[in-house]
Protein backbone atom coordinates (compact mmCIF):
# COMPACT_ATOMS: atom_id res chain seq x y z
CA UNK A 1 0.00 0.00 0.00
CA UNK A 2 1.01 3.73 -0.36
CA UNK A 3 -0.28 6.42 0.58
CA UNK A 4 -0.77 10.19 -1.81
CA UNK A 5 -1.55 13.03 -0.80
CA UNK A 6 -3.28 15.70 -3.65
CA UNK A 7 -4.61 18.93 -3.91
CA UNK A 8 -7.05 19.79 -5.77
CA UNK A 9 -8.69 23.07 -7.33
CA UNK A 10 -12.61 22.62 -8.31
CA UNK A 11 -15.06 24.90 -9.79
CA UNK A 12 -18.04 23.85 -7.64
CA UNK A 13 -20.57 25.13 -9.93
CA UNK A 14 -21.79 21.94 -11.54
CA UNK A 15 -21.32 19.48 -8.19
CA UNK A 16 -23.51 18.45 -5.52
CA UNK A 17 -20.55 19.00 -3.07
CA UNK A 18 -17.61 17.39 -2.13
CA UNK A 19 -19.68 13.78 -0.79
CA UNK A 20 -20.57 11.42 -2.53
CA UNK A 21 -24.05 10.71 -3.09
CA UNK A 22 -25.37 8.00 -5.67
CA UNK A 23 -26.85 8.96 -8.76
CA UNK A 24 -25.31 12.65 -8.39
CA UNK A 25 -22.30 14.83 -9.82
CA UNK A 26 -20.17 14.99 -7.10
CA UNK A 27 -16.12 16.30 -6.19
CA UNK A 28 -15.47 13.33 -4.22
CA UNK A 29 -17.49 10.77 -6.68
CA UNK A 30 -15.53 12.22 -9.94
CA UNK A 31 -12.36 12.02 -7.85
CA UNK A 32 -13.35 8.33 -6.94
CA UNK A 33 -13.93 7.18 -10.58
CA UNK A 34 -10.66 9.31 -12.30
CA UNK A 35 -8.87 7.11 -9.45
CA UNK A 36 -10.87 3.38 -10.52
CA UNK A 37 -9.60 4.24 -14.34
CA UNK A 38 -6.07 5.27 -13.33
CA UNK A 39 -5.31 2.65 -10.87
CA UNK A 40 -7.60 -0.08 -11.64
CA UNK A 41 -8.62 0.21 -7.51
CA UNK A 42 -12.08 1.27 -6.21
CA UNK A 43 -11.60 3.63 -2.62
CA UNK A 44 -13.05 6.67 -1.32
CA UNK A 45 -10.53 9.43 -1.47
CA UNK A 46 -10.85 11.48 1.71
CA UNK A 47 -10.77 15.22 1.76
CA UNK A 48 -9.61 17.42 4.62
CA UNK A 49 -13.45 18.52 4.87
CA UNK A 50 -16.86 18.68 2.26
CA UNK A 51 -17.35 21.55 0.65
CA UNK A 52 -21.36 22.40 -0.49
CA UNK A 53 -23.10 22.12 -3.74
CA UNK A 54 -21.50 25.22 -5.19
CA UNK A 55 -18.62 26.12 -3.50
CA UNK A 56 -15.10 26.28 -4.99
CA UNK A 57 -11.27 25.20 -3.78
CA UNK A 58 -7.92 26.71 -4.85
CA UNK A 59 -5.95 23.85 -2.87
CA UNK A 60 -8.59 20.97 -1.36
CA UNK A 61 -5.97 18.58 0.29
CA UNK A 62 -6.84 14.66 -0.19
CA UNK A 63 -5.98 11.61 1.00
CA UNK A 64 -5.75 8.09 -0.89
CA UNK A 65 -4.53 4.74 -0.14
CA UNK A 66 -3.16 2.40 -3.34
CA UNK A 67 -2.16 -1.03 -3.54
CA UNK A 68 -0.45 -0.05 -6.71
CA UNK A 69 2.88 1.64 -7.44
CA UNK A 70 2.80 4.90 -9.74
CA UNK A 71 4.93 7.25 -10.26
CA UNK A 72 4.11 10.40 -8.86
CA UNK A 73 3.99 12.54 -12.11
CA UNK A 74 2.19 10.03 -14.22
CA UNK A 75 -0.29 9.69 -11.62
CA UNK A 76 -0.96 13.32 -11.72
CA UNK A 77 -1.10 13.42 -15.49
CA UNK A 78 -3.33 10.26 -15.88
CA UNK A 79 -5.66 11.67 -13.04
CA UNK A 80 -6.10 15.14 -15.05
CA UNK A 81 -6.59 13.45 -18.45
CA UNK A 82 -9.31 11.31 -16.27
CA UNK A 83 -11.18 14.21 -14.67
CA UNK A 84 -13.30 16.58 -16.54
CA UNK A 85 -12.02 20.31 -16.99
CA UNK A 86 -13.27 21.45 -13.82
CA UNK A 87 -11.37 19.44 -11.09
CA UNK A 88 -7.78 19.78 -11.68
CA UNK A 89 -4.82 18.31 -9.76
CA UNK A 90 -2.16 20.75 -8.86
CA UNK A 91 0.00 18.23 -7.68
CA UNK A 92 0.42 14.08 -6.32
CA UNK A 93 2.96 12.92 -3.70
CA UNK A 94 3.49 10.06 -1.87
CA UNK A 95 3.13 10.54 1.99
CA UNK A 96 3.43 8.13 5.41
CA UNK A 97 0.41 6.38 6.11
CA UNK A 98 0.11 8.23 9.40
CA UNK A 99 -1.40 11.29 6.71
CA UNK A 100 -5.04 11.80 6.71
CA UNK A 101 -6.29 14.60 5.08
CA UNK A 102 -9.02 15.36 7.29
CA UNK A 103 -7.63 14.28 10.82
CA UNK A 104 -4.36 15.39 10.47
CA UNK A 105 -5.21 19.08 9.14
CA UNK A 106 -4.61 21.79 11.90
CA UNK A 107 -5.31 24.94 9.95
CA UNK A 108 -7.76 25.89 7.10
CA UNK A 109 -8.08 29.36 5.12
CA UNK A 110 -11.22 30.18 3.56
CA UNK A 111 -11.68 33.16 1.58
CA UNK A 112 -15.46 34.68 0.39
CA UNK A 113 -15.61 36.88 -2.59
CA UNK A 114 -18.73 39.76 -2.51
CA UNK A 115 -19.00 41.80 -5.84
CA UNK A 116 -21.41 44.93 -4.81
CA UNK A 117 -23.70 45.80 -7.50
CA UNK A 118 -24.29 49.13 -5.74
CA UNK A 119 -21.37 51.42 -5.56
CA UNK A 120 -19.70 50.87 -1.93
CA UNK A 121 -20.73 53.44 0.56
CA UNK A 122 -17.78 54.95 1.74
CA UNK A 123 -18.13 56.18 5.03
CA UNK A 124 -15.98 59.17 4.74
CA UNK A 125 -18.18 60.90 2.08
CA UNK A 126 -20.22 64.09 3.10
CA UNK A 127 -23.85 65.01 2.42
CA UNK A 128 -26.35 62.43 1.41
CA UNK A 129 -25.97 59.75 -0.67
CA UNK A 130 -27.05 60.10 -4.29
CA UNK A 131 -29.16 58.05 -6.20
CA UNK A 132 -26.41 55.54 -7.87
CA UNK A 133 -27.31 53.40 -10.64
CA UNK A 134 -26.54 49.57 -9.90
CA UNK A 135 -23.70 48.14 -11.52
CA UNK A 136 -23.75 44.86 -13.52
CA UNK A 137 -22.18 41.43 -12.57
CA UNK A 138 -20.25 40.31 -15.45
CA UNK A 139 -21.65 37.03 -16.49
CA UNK A 140 -18.28 35.34 -16.46
CA UNK A 141 -17.94 36.76 -12.30
CA UNK A 142 -21.16 35.32 -11.43
CA UNK A 143 -20.72 31.87 -10.58
CA UNK A 144 -17.92 32.82 -8.43
CA UNK A 145 -18.74 35.70 -6.25
CA UNK A 146 -21.66 36.66 -4.32
CA UNK A 147 -24.00 39.38 -6.15
CA UNK A 148 -24.78 41.80 -3.48
CA UNK A 149 -27.30 43.99 -4.28
CA UNK A 150 -26.29 46.22 -1.07
CA UNK A 151 -23.62 48.97 -0.97
CA UNK A 152 -21.45 47.88 1.99
CA UNK A 153 -19.11 49.76 4.33
CA UNK A 154 -15.72 48.25 5.09
CA UNK A 155 -14.72 49.56 8.19
CA UNK A 156 -17.81 48.35 10.63
CA UNK A 157 -17.29 45.35 8.53
CA UNK A 158 -13.44 45.07 9.66
CA UNK A 159 -14.22 46.07 13.56
CA UNK A 160 -16.65 42.91 13.44
CA UNK A 161 -14.15 40.45 11.60
CA UNK A 162 -11.53 41.57 14.11
CA UNK A 163 -14.06 40.25 17.10
CA UNK A 164 -13.81 36.67 15.49
CA UNK A 165 -9.96 36.29 16.45
CA UNK A 166 -9.30 34.17 19.08
CA UNK A 167 -11.04 30.86 20.33
CA UNK A 168 -14.43 31.26 20.69
CA UNK A 169 -17.85 29.30 20.77
CA UNK A 170 -19.24 29.65 17.21
CA UNK A 171 -22.95 28.29 17.89
CA UNK A 172 -24.21 30.92 16.61
CA UNK A 173 -23.06 30.72 13.09
CA UNK A 174 -23.54 27.09 12.94
CA UNK A 175 -25.66 25.72 10.47
CA UNK A 176 -29.24 24.94 11.52
CA UNK A 177 -28.90 21.62 11.21
CA UNK A 178 -26.98 18.85 13.04
CA UNK A 179 -24.55 18.13 10.29
CA UNK A 180 -21.66 19.98 11.78
CA UNK A 181 -18.16 19.62 9.91
CA UNK A 182 -15.84 18.66 12.27
CA UNK A 183 -12.30 19.22 11.66
CA UNK A 184 -10.73 16.37 13.60
CA UNK A 185 -12.45 13.08 14.06
CA UNK A 186 -10.60 12.93 17.84
CA UNK A 187 -13.00 15.47 19.03
CA UNK A 188 -16.20 13.37 18.64
CA UNK A 189 -19.72 15.43 18.78
CA UNK A 190 -19.96 18.68 18.01
CA UNK A 191 -17.52 20.85 19.63
CA UNK A 192 -18.61 24.39 18.75
CA UNK A 193 -15.35 25.89 19.94
CA UNK A 194 -12.98 26.88 17.65
CA UNK A 195 -10.12 29.26 17.16
CA UNK A 196 -10.25 31.55 14.60
CA UNK A 197 -6.21 33.01 13.42
CA UNK A 198 -6.95 35.71 10.95
CA UNK A 199 -10.26 37.28 10.12
CA UNK A 200 -9.70 40.05 7.56
CA UNK A 201 -11.58 42.08 4.50
CA UNK A 202 -10.00 44.03 2.03
CA UNK A 203 -11.30 45.33 -1.05
CA UNK A 204 -9.28 44.17 -4.69
CA UNK A 205 -10.52 45.42 -8.01
CA UNK A 206 -13.95 44.94 -7.86
CA UNK A 207 -14.68 42.60 -5.27
CA UNK A 208 -14.73 42.94 -1.14
CA UNK A 209 -12.99 39.90 -0.01
CA UNK A 210 -12.97 38.41 3.42
CA UNK A 211 -10.04 35.96 4.50
CA UNK A 212 -10.42 33.62 7.41
CA UNK A 213 -7.85 31.09 8.72
CA UNK A 214 -8.90 28.78 11.45
CA UNK A 215 -8.81 25.48 13.46
CA UNK A 216 -11.70 24.32 12.14
CA UNK A 217 -15.00 25.81 11.34
CA UNK A 218 -18.52 24.68 11.64
CA UNK A 219 -21.30 23.78 8.96
CA UNK A 220 -21.74 26.49 7.14
CA UNK A 221 -19.61 28.78 9.17
CA UNK A 222 -18.03 31.09 6.70
CA UNK A 223 -21.04 31.66 4.78
CA UNK A 224 -22.80 32.51 8.07
CA UNK A 225 -20.20 35.03 9.19
CA UNK A 226 -20.18 36.44 5.59
CA UNK A 227 -23.92 37.24 5.39
CA UNK A 228 -23.91 38.76 9.08
CA UNK A 229 -20.66 40.81 8.37
CA UNK A 230 -23.02 42.27 5.13
CA UNK A 231 -25.88 43.18 7.46
CA UNK A 232 -23.10 45.00 9.30
CA UNK A 233 -21.43 46.49 6.15
CA UNK A 234 -24.96 47.40 4.89
CA UNK A 235 -26.13 49.04 8.50
CA UNK A 236 -28.46 47.03 9.51
CA UNK A 237 -26.20 45.64 12.49
CA UNK A 238 -23.79 47.44 14.27
CA UNK A 239 -20.20 45.72 15.33
CA UNK A 240 -21.47 46.11 18.46
CA UNK A 241 -24.54 43.81 17.98
CA UNK A 242 -21.92 41.69 15.78
CA UNK A 243 -20.24 40.78 19.56
CA UNK A 244 -24.15 40.22 20.89
CA UNK A 245 -24.46 37.40 18.09
CA UNK A 246 -21.31 35.75 18.74
CA UNK A 247 -22.02 35.96 22.93
CA UNK A 248 -25.51 34.59 22.29
CA UNK A 249 -24.68 30.87 20.94
CA UNK A 250 -27.45 31.06 19.63
CA UNK A 251 -28.30 29.68 16.23
CA UNK A 252 -31.44 31.98 15.15
CA UNK A 253 -28.85 34.75 16.18
CA UNK A 254 -27.17 35.46 13.43
CA UNK A 255 -27.66 36.92 9.69
CA UNK A 256 -28.74 34.79 6.58
CA UNK A 257 -26.17 32.71 5.21
CA UNK A 258 -24.27 33.90 2.44
CA UNK A 259 -24.34 32.24 -0.88
CA UNK A 260 -22.35 29.26 -2.08
CA UNK A 261 -21.32 31.05 -5.60
CA UNK A 262 -18.79 33.16 -3.55
CA UNK A 263 -16.64 30.76 -1.03
CA UNK A 264 -13.21 29.40 -1.80
CA UNK A 265 -11.06 26.43 -0.02
CA UNK A 266 -7.85 27.96 -0.13
CA UNK A 267 -5.44 26.16 2.24
CA UNK A 268 -5.53 23.35 4.15
CA UNK A 269 -1.93 23.26 7.23
CA UNK A 270 -0.98 20.31 8.02
CA UNK A 271 2.28 19.72 11.04
CA UNK A 272 5.75 20.97 9.59
CA UNK A 273 5.53 17.78 6.99
CA UNK A 274 8.03 15.64 7.97
CA UNK A 275 6.76 13.42 5.24
CA UNK A 276 8.05 15.09 2.32
CA UNK A 277 11.49 13.94 3.66
CA UNK A 278 10.26 10.59 3.55
CA UNK A 279 10.73 7.86 1.09
CA UNK A 280 7.78 5.32 0.36
CA UNK B 1 -44.21 50.53 -31.65
CA UNK B 2 -40.88 51.59 -30.39
CA UNK B 3 -37.55 49.72 -31.62
CA UNK B 4 -34.75 48.62 -29.25
CA UNK B 5 -31.00 48.19 -29.51
CA UNK B 6 -29.82 46.10 -26.73
CA UNK B 7 -26.22 45.40 -25.85
CA UNK B 8 -25.94 41.88 -24.19
CA UNK B 9 -22.75 40.44 -22.59
CA UNK B 10 -23.38 36.39 -22.17
CA UNK B 11 -21.08 33.35 -20.65
CA UNK B 12 -22.37 30.59 -23.53
CA UNK B 13 -21.50 27.56 -21.51
CA UNK B 14 -24.63 26.53 -20.62
CA UNK B 15 -26.66 27.21 -24.06
CA UNK B 16 -27.16 25.49 -27.16
CA UNK B 17 -25.76 28.52 -28.71
CA UNK B 18 -27.68 31.70 -30.00
CA UNK B 19 -31.06 30.58 -31.91
CA UNK B 20 -33.87 29.41 -30.62
CA UNK B 21 -34.77 25.53 -30.52
CA UNK B 22 -37.64 24.10 -29.18
CA UNK B 23 -36.93 22.61 -25.43
CA UNK B 24 -33.33 23.56 -25.55
CA UNK B 25 -31.57 26.80 -23.49
CA UNK B 26 -30.68 29.08 -25.87
CA UNK B 27 -29.58 32.97 -25.36
CA UNK B 28 -32.17 33.67 -27.86
CA UNK B 29 -35.31 31.80 -26.20
CA UNK B 30 -33.95 33.18 -22.92
CA UNK B 31 -33.95 36.97 -24.04
CA UNK B 32 -37.48 36.24 -25.79
CA UNK B 33 -38.76 34.50 -22.46
CA UNK B 34 -37.13 37.73 -20.50
CA UNK B 35 -39.12 40.37 -22.65
CA UNK B 36 -42.40 38.74 -22.53
CA UNK B 37 -41.98 39.10 -18.74
CA UNK B 38 -41.61 42.16 -18.66
CA UNK B 39 -43.18 44.25 -21.63
CA UNK B 40 -45.88 41.43 -21.48
CA UNK B 41 -45.18 40.73 -25.48
CA UNK B 42 -44.04 37.73 -27.56
CA UNK B 43 -41.32 38.95 -30.02
CA UNK B 44 -38.21 37.19 -31.41
CA UNK B 45 -35.48 39.49 -30.88
CA UNK B 46 -32.69 39.67 -33.19
CA UNK B 47 -29.17 39.42 -32.55
CA UNK B 48 -26.36 40.65 -34.89
CA UNK B 49 -25.73 36.83 -35.71
CA UNK B 50 -25.71 33.71 -33.89
CA UNK B 51 -23.13 32.39 -31.83
CA UNK B 52 -22.93 28.69 -31.89
CA UNK B 53 -23.29 26.61 -28.33
CA UNK B 54 -20.44 27.44 -26.13
CA UNK B 55 -19.85 30.43 -27.66
CA UNK B 56 -19.35 33.79 -25.63
CA UNK B 57 -19.87 37.05 -26.14
CA UNK B 58 -18.45 40.39 -24.61
CA UNK B 59 -21.26 42.62 -26.75
CA UNK B 60 -23.71 40.99 -28.84
CA UNK B 61 -26.30 43.39 -30.12
CA UNK B 62 -30.02 42.79 -30.47
CA UNK B 63 -33.02 44.52 -31.73
CA UNK B 64 -36.47 44.07 -30.67
CA UNK B 65 -39.83 45.85 -31.39
CA UNK B 66 -42.17 46.87 -29.06
CA UNK B 67 -45.66 47.94 -28.33
CA UNK B 68 -45.73 49.42 -24.93
CA UNK B 69 -43.91 52.14 -24.11
CA UNK B 70 -41.13 51.68 -21.18
CA UNK B 71 -38.59 54.24 -19.32
CA UNK B 72 -35.02 52.81 -20.80
CA UNK B 73 -33.35 52.80 -17.18
CA UNK B 74 -36.74 50.26 -16.07
CA UNK B 75 -36.34 48.41 -19.06
CA UNK B 76 -33.10 47.64 -18.40
CA UNK B 77 -32.98 46.80 -14.83
CA UNK B 78 -36.10 44.47 -15.59
CA UNK B 79 -34.79 42.29 -18.00
CA UNK B 80 -31.46 41.93 -15.68
CA UNK B 81 -33.73 40.80 -13.31
CA UNK B 82 -35.16 38.41 -15.08
CA UNK B 83 -32.68 37.19 -17.22
CA UNK B 84 -30.37 34.16 -15.65
CA UNK B 85 -26.81 35.68 -14.16
CA UNK B 86 -25.07 34.03 -17.11
CA UNK B 87 -27.09 36.74 -19.13
CA UNK B 88 -26.57 40.37 -18.83
CA UNK B 89 -27.92 43.20 -20.58
CA UNK B 90 -25.47 46.21 -20.28
CA UNK B 91 -27.02 48.94 -22.29
CA UNK B 92 -31.01 49.52 -23.42
CA UNK B 93 -31.88 52.04 -25.89
CA UNK B 94 -34.13 53.20 -28.26
CA UNK B 95 -33.77 53.59 -31.90
CA UNK B 96 -34.91 54.62 -35.30
CA UNK B 97 -37.39 51.53 -36.70
CA UNK B 98 -34.76 51.58 -39.12
CA UNK B 99 -32.13 50.05 -36.91
CA UNK B 100 -31.54 46.26 -37.46
CA UNK B 101 -29.04 44.23 -35.72
CA UNK B 102 -27.84 41.86 -38.10
CA UNK B 103 -28.94 43.80 -41.10
CA UNK B 104 -27.48 47.54 -39.97
CA UNK B 105 -23.98 45.44 -38.86
CA UNK B 106 -21.28 46.78 -41.10
CA UNK B 107 -18.11 45.18 -38.98
CA UNK B 108 -17.71 42.46 -36.10
CA UNK B 109 -14.72 42.01 -34.06
CA UNK B 110 -14.05 38.31 -32.16
CA UNK B 111 -11.36 37.64 -29.78
CA UNK B 112 -10.29 33.96 -29.69
CA UNK B 113 -8.28 33.14 -25.95
CA UNK B 114 -5.96 29.95 -26.19
CA UNK B 115 -4.24 28.36 -22.90
CA UNK B 116 -1.09 26.50 -23.57
CA UNK B 117 -0.80 23.62 -21.48
CA UNK B 118 3.07 23.15 -22.31
CA UNK B 119 5.47 26.48 -22.60
CA UNK B 120 5.09 28.59 -25.64
CA UNK B 121 7.79 28.12 -28.07
CA UNK B 122 10.23 30.59 -28.36
CA UNK B 123 11.46 30.89 -31.63
CA UNK B 124 14.85 32.78 -30.54
CA UNK B 125 15.78 30.03 -27.91
CA UNK B 126 19.34 28.15 -29.00
CA UNK B 127 19.24 24.44 -28.64
CA UNK B 128 16.82 21.41 -28.30
CA UNK B 129 14.33 21.71 -26.08
CA UNK B 130 13.86 20.12 -22.21
CA UNK B 131 11.11 17.63 -21.70
CA UNK B 132 8.97 20.49 -20.35
CA UNK B 133 6.23 19.29 -17.90
CA UNK B 134 2.26 20.25 -19.08
CA UNK B 135 1.04 23.30 -17.47
CA UNK B 136 -2.43 22.65 -15.48
CA UNK B 137 -5.44 24.89 -17.05
CA UNK B 138 -7.45 26.51 -14.11
CA UNK B 139 -10.71 24.76 -13.98
CA UNK B 140 -11.91 28.52 -13.36
CA UNK B 141 -10.33 29.44 -16.71
CA UNK B 142 -11.32 26.06 -18.79
CA UNK B 143 -15.13 27.42 -19.96
CA UNK B 144 -13.08 30.18 -21.70
CA UNK B 145 -10.50 29.13 -23.45
CA UNK B 146 -9.05 26.27 -25.70
CA UNK B 147 -7.02 24.36 -23.26
CA UNK B 148 -4.29 23.50 -26.16
CA UNK B 149 -1.88 20.44 -25.48
CA UNK B 150 0.76 22.28 -27.79
CA UNK B 151 3.55 25.34 -26.93
CA UNK B 152 2.75 27.35 -29.82
CA UNK B 153 5.61 29.64 -31.72
CA UNK B 154 3.76 33.16 -32.01
CA UNK B 155 5.75 34.76 -34.74
CA UNK B 156 4.84 32.06 -37.56
CA UNK B 157 1.00 32.24 -36.92
CA UNK B 158 1.33 36.19 -37.13
CA UNK B 159 2.59 36.08 -39.99
CA UNK B 160 0.05 33.95 -41.39
CA UNK B 161 -2.52 36.08 -39.56
CA UNK B 162 -1.51 38.96 -41.54
CA UNK B 163 -2.41 37.05 -44.68
CA UNK B 164 -6.09 37.23 -43.86
CA UNK B 165 -5.89 41.33 -44.36
CA UNK B 166 -8.31 42.46 -47.04
CA UNK B 167 -10.88 40.87 -49.40
CA UNK B 168 -10.80 37.21 -50.11
CA UNK B 169 -12.86 34.63 -50.88
CA UNK B 170 -12.94 32.21 -47.30
CA UNK B 171 -15.05 29.55 -48.57
CA UNK B 172 -11.85 27.45 -47.01
CA UNK B 173 -12.67 28.38 -43.50
CA UNK B 174 -16.22 28.27 -43.67
CA UNK B 175 -18.24 25.49 -41.99
CA UNK B 176 -18.36 22.18 -43.81
CA UNK B 177 -22.27 22.77 -43.19
CA UNK B 178 -23.93 24.86 -45.88
CA UNK B 179 -25.31 26.77 -43.30
CA UNK B 180 -23.58 30.06 -43.73
CA UNK B 181 -23.42 32.48 -41.18
CA UNK B 182 -24.17 36.02 -43.38
CA UNK B 183 -23.94 39.60 -42.54
CA UNK B 184 -26.59 41.05 -44.64
CA UNK B 185 -29.54 39.20 -45.36
CA UNK B 186 -29.31 42.07 -48.93
CA UNK B 187 -26.61 39.75 -50.17
CA UNK B 188 -28.96 36.28 -50.72
CA UNK B 189 -26.59 32.80 -51.05
CA UNK B 190 -23.47 31.97 -49.47
CA UNK B 191 -21.31 34.76 -50.17
CA UNK B 192 -18.33 33.82 -49.54
CA UNK B 193 -16.25 36.71 -50.02
CA UNK B 194 -15.28 38.88 -46.73
CA UNK B 195 -12.99 42.02 -46.03
CA UNK B 196 -10.83 41.34 -42.91
CA UNK B 197 -9.76 45.08 -41.46
CA UNK B 198 -7.42 44.02 -38.87
CA UNK B 199 -5.80 40.18 -37.59
CA UNK B 200 -3.30 40.04 -34.67
CA UNK B 201 -1.92 37.72 -31.91
CA UNK B 202 -0.56 38.61 -28.63
CA UNK B 203 0.27 37.11 -25.38
CA UNK B 204 -1.69 38.46 -22.32
CA UNK B 205 -0.51 36.90 -18.91
CA UNK B 206 -1.13 33.26 -19.89
CA UNK B 207 -2.91 33.43 -22.91
CA UNK B 208 -2.70 33.62 -26.63
CA UNK B 209 -4.92 36.03 -27.48
CA UNK B 210 -6.49 36.53 -31.23
CA UNK B 211 -8.03 39.37 -32.63
CA UNK B 212 -10.22 39.59 -35.92
CA UNK B 213 -12.11 42.49 -36.92
CA UNK B 214 -14.14 41.98 -40.45
CA UNK B 215 -17.27 43.04 -42.33
CA UNK B 216 -18.91 40.00 -41.81
CA UNK B 217 -18.09 36.31 -41.32
CA UNK B 218 -18.79 32.43 -42.38
CA UNK B 219 -20.01 30.06 -40.20
CA UNK B 220 -17.41 28.76 -37.72
CA UNK B 221 -14.96 30.98 -39.84
CA UNK B 222 -12.88 32.29 -36.58
CA UNK B 223 -12.85 29.05 -35.24
CA UNK B 224 -11.04 27.49 -38.41
CA UNK B 225 -9.04 30.10 -39.00
CA UNK B 226 -7.67 29.63 -35.30
CA UNK B 227 -7.47 25.86 -35.41
CA UNK B 228 -5.29 26.65 -38.72
CA UNK B 229 -3.29 29.18 -37.38
CA UNK B 230 -2.62 26.47 -34.66
CA UNK B 231 -1.40 24.26 -37.03
CA UNK B 232 1.19 26.93 -37.95
CA UNK B 233 1.95 27.84 -34.48
CA UNK B 234 2.91 24.48 -33.60
CA UNK B 235 4.83 23.83 -36.76
CA UNK B 236 2.96 21.77 -38.70
CA UNK B 237 2.33 23.98 -41.35
CA UNK B 238 4.18 26.82 -42.96
CA UNK B 239 2.71 30.47 -43.32
CA UNK B 240 3.25 29.55 -47.01
CA UNK B 241 0.65 26.93 -46.42
CA UNK B 242 -1.69 28.84 -44.68
CA UNK B 243 -1.69 30.83 -47.56
CA UNK B 244 -1.89 28.08 -49.97
CA UNK B 245 -4.38 27.54 -48.19
CA UNK B 246 -6.84 30.29 -48.19
CA UNK B 247 -6.27 30.43 -51.79
CA UNK B 248 -7.32 26.98 -52.55
CA UNK B 249 -11.16 28.05 -51.84
CA UNK B 250 -11.71 24.26 -50.33
CA UNK B 251 -13.19 23.48 -47.50
CA UNK B 252 -11.33 20.20 -46.84
CA UNK B 253 -7.41 21.99 -47.03
CA UNK B 254 -7.95 24.00 -43.59
CA UNK B 255 -6.91 22.72 -40.57
CA UNK B 256 -9.41 21.40 -37.49
CA UNK B 257 -12.67 23.73 -36.25
CA UNK B 258 -11.11 25.45 -32.66
CA UNK B 259 -13.18 24.86 -29.58
CA UNK B 260 -16.28 27.03 -28.76
CA UNK B 261 -14.83 27.24 -25.45
CA UNK B 262 -12.33 30.31 -26.21
CA UNK B 263 -14.20 31.99 -28.76
CA UNK B 264 -16.12 35.61 -27.68
CA UNK B 265 -18.10 38.05 -30.22
CA UNK B 266 -16.77 41.47 -28.61
CA UNK B 267 -18.09 44.28 -30.63
CA UNK B 268 -20.81 44.96 -34.00
CA UNK B 269 -20.11 48.08 -35.37
CA UNK B 270 -22.77 50.23 -37.02
CA UNK B 271 -22.88 53.34 -39.28
CA UNK B 272 -22.62 56.28 -37.62
CA UNK B 273 -25.35 55.83 -35.28
CA UNK B 274 -27.38 58.69 -35.94
CA UNK B 275 -30.26 57.53 -34.22
CA UNK B 276 -27.97 58.14 -30.90
CA UNK B 277 -29.52 61.64 -31.23
CA UNK B 278 -32.90 60.16 -32.47
CA UNK B 279 -36.02 61.17 -29.74
CA UNK B 280 -38.55 57.81 -29.74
Amino acid sequence: MSNWKLILSYDGTAFNGWQVQPGLPTLQGALQAAIASVAGESTLPQGSGRTDSGVHALAQVVSVALSVSIPAENFLHALNRALPPAIRVLSAEPVPDTFHARHSAIRKSYEYRIFERRPSLDTSAPGPEPRLPDRICSPFLAPYVWDCRWPLALEPMQQAADLLVGTHDFTSFAAADPDLSQRSSTTPGLNPVKTIFTSSLTREDDLLVYRVTGSGFLHHMVRNLVGTLADVGRGALTPADFASILAARDRTAAGPTAPASGLYLVKVDYPAEPHTDAQI
